[in-house]
């Protein structure tokens, strides 16, 4: 299996980024096809205290085939339109491998 | 649910660095009171080209305290100690709440 890891730094304005996130891009995400689960979690601090990044999202799919067919797809063009009219400057994206 | 995120920086020595983690600080890892799961993936690219990061480790626990006891545990110490030993300037943790 694999994913896309989406890792998105502390926005200026928490609430509008939080608001936006939730309420338009979730939603367009969930839409791209041979999307198997979608996990989104909020750093919360770091053992040196302030965490660097605000949210991380993986999207995982069966192979890289799929998850290269998915971003390509019309679904997964709208939603990363939606990220870069959001969050182009915070986010950080990769493509990763699950272990075992 | 909570997990407890650790990205590592690209290491110079892929081979070494890969071997160590399978090997030695998997298993301790594994040892830490409490911990529901642990997912491991490789990152192989970004959209940009090559990925900023190598590796991620999310070790999911129930909830902050349990997350807190299995650190400050003695399993919890002797990983952390580990991971200090040999990706101490690659290592980047950060605690996260699990959204949904």
């Amino acid at each position: 299996m694999v994913k896309l890891v989406a890792l998105y730094k502390k926005p200026a304005d928490i609430a509008a980024f939080d608001k936006h996130y939730q309420e338009i891009h979730t939603p367009l995400a969930k839409k791209m096809p041979g999307l198997r689960k979608l996990e989104v979690c909020r750093f919360t601090g770091s053992p040196g205290g302030e965490a660097t990044f605000h949210l991380m999202a993986e999207m995982y799919f069966d192979n890289a085939e799929a998850m290269k067919a998915a971003l390509s797809s019309p679904e997964g063009k709208a939603a990363g339109k939606d990220v870069m009219s959001f969050a182009g400057d915070l986010i950080h994206m990769m493509f990763a491998e699950i272990d075992g």
